[in-house]
């Protein structure tokens, strides 16, 4: 009952948490859970932290905050090939907190745990005197030696990118009332459109099997599209180019750049994404672009990996463009 | 270099964390890491988080607040039987942190983790505008269906507690000036001794194969001796008693009590001593107690499981004892 909370931890647990635990997590009633996986499989960890004022706004819906916490985990799953298998939860509480907040925060979170076949296994729960901090520690499964690695690009391989790049970057815009002139352009439903995009990443899980059985490289745009591709060829050594002009846009972000051509570096600077991007060896890309759609997400090629030490290069239609900010640093 | 950090998050982990990285880390260059289990063995998960002012002083030692962070999660670990295979840190960072500060950190956490065998796979680094927050998921590995459950506890086991209990308590409120005149009955090298146990637990790791060979039900103390076996009764729906006179003291502890007797109750509730709590069959006493003296800790028999639903009975010499306080809660 410190510090003023409604409930002792132990309540908060068996109400709020308990009721979402899956198989190896004992209903949250250990200190630890266990996780076992059939032969031949292998395990992927990822571990996300997000704090309130620097990684979302402490007045978002508590469910929105729940489900992003756990979707950009999936995010870097599905960007390896991982099918989920479960989660630890950490959450540092504020003081003040309610039971309604707690409620909607756990309803969220059950809602995607469920749909991405992803159960709580575990978790820790504190009381801290500074910003809500959530910490999710998620575990994926892969057939052994399949784990798609950032590193693993080669030269001549073709850059694909899943879904739409740049809404999350407007969706923030719009969503903290720092949106431009162009927002006036965009009807409400694609104003909505972005913001929902900054809310609730999509993670490809659906896309995990293609990514396993075709990429070379893998990772998830979460800093900006422009920074990760370069770390990914940092990764490998190697330079490459994109065209800005190849982008997949939402119609909403087509609607925003239509109105203002600057946005082209929010779009792909800004992160928040949730992406997957990944190079295919050329003759993979046709079978890989046709499994991506029969999965229901389109892929979209966006540039070329090029020869050793060849730095980024980014084009559009004009020539070469620089950016002042490669990507978007939570740090 | 946002929030007047001296290093960029991908400075700070290239050249303070990257240095730790184990097998499966990936040199802290991916977004993920990965982690395989020998056929027939599962994986054992805890995570714990600390936040300074809440868990550690702001000012104790990076080094101190490091390795107790990584310790904390392996005590849980030897408490299921389960031996060390790796572990993932989020670091939320306020502003202000030093090079010197981190370089400390780094240091202990790594000398630890190489001690038990403990690589660092992964993490995040978060900037947070609150106190400096650590949360560490770590990853034991049990052979299956050998996990040592909470739950286990069967009427008429003994009750066993490893090392020494009320070390930590005692040696916080020497570390935070709060002592009362007990602390001058001690010897400066008896203070030290209980302030080092509350800044550096022992994980009982070299039990981890004993626990898991002999005990039916094992936590470890976390929030104090009474509040846990407490719980652990409550897990099993069951009784049980154990006699304050049996505990296991260290000098410095019997000192601090024999100056004031009513230090039995911090000793008894105060927590922090990650000692590993567990019941076993009255015909395993035996062996249990003389394979943890081969491993280098002992085992000390304090109480025993009772009757369903007949609560828990705490005896000193002059009969029952209630304390105000089971167990020291964080939250």
């Amino acid at each position: 009952m410190a510090g003023g909370s409604p409930f002792s931890e132990d309540e908060l647990i068996g109400r709020f948490l308990a009721p979402l635990a899956g198989e190896g997590g004992f209903g949250l009633k250990d200190d630890t859970a266990l996780l076992s996986l059939p032969e031949g499989e292998e395990l992927v960890l990822t571990v996300d932290a997000v704090v309130a004022g620097v990684h979302f706004l402490p007045d978002d819906p508590p469910g929105s905050i729940a489900r992003k916490a756990l979707r950009v985990n999936l995010s870097d799953l599905a960007a390896k090939g991982a099918a989920p298998r479960g989660f630890l939860l950490v959450l540092a509480l504020p003081p003040g907190w309610t039971e309604g907040w707690m409620a909607d925060f756990a309803a969220g979170l059950g809602e995607d745990a469920a749909a991405y076949g992803c159960p709580l296994l575990g978790g820790d729960t504190v009381r801290t005197p500074g910003p809500l901090t959530l910490s999710i520690t998620a575990f994926g499964a892969v057939p052994q030696g399949t784990m798609v690695p950032r590193t693993g690009a080669h030269e001549g391989d073709a850059v694909l990118v899943s879904g739409t790049i740049g809404d999350a970057a407007l969706g923030l815009a719009l969503h903290t009332g720092k949106a431009g002139a162009w927002a006036a352009a965009l009807t409400e439903e694609e104003r909505a459109c972005l913001v929902d995009r900054y809310l609730h990443p999509r993670p490809r899980t659906n896309l995990a099997a293609a990514v396993r059985a075709n990429a070379r490289a893998a990772m998830d745009v979460s800093d900006g599209l422009v920074g990760d591709f370069a770390k990914m060829l940092r990764a490998a050594r190697l330079g490459g180019e994109i065209d800005l002009a190849l982008l997949p846009l939402s119609t909403a972000a087509r609607s925003a750049l239509d109105a203002d051509e600057t946005l082209v570096e929010a779009i792909a600077t800004g992160g928040d994404d949730y992406e997957i991007l990944c190079t295919v060896p050329e003759s993979g890309v046709a079978g890989f672009v046709e499994a991506a759609r029969s999965a229901g997400t389109p892929l979209t090629r966006i540039g070329t990996v090029g020869a050793p030490g060849g730095g980024l290069t980014i084009r559009d239609g004009a020539g070469e463009r620089q950016f002042a900010r490669g990507s978007y640093g939570h740090f």
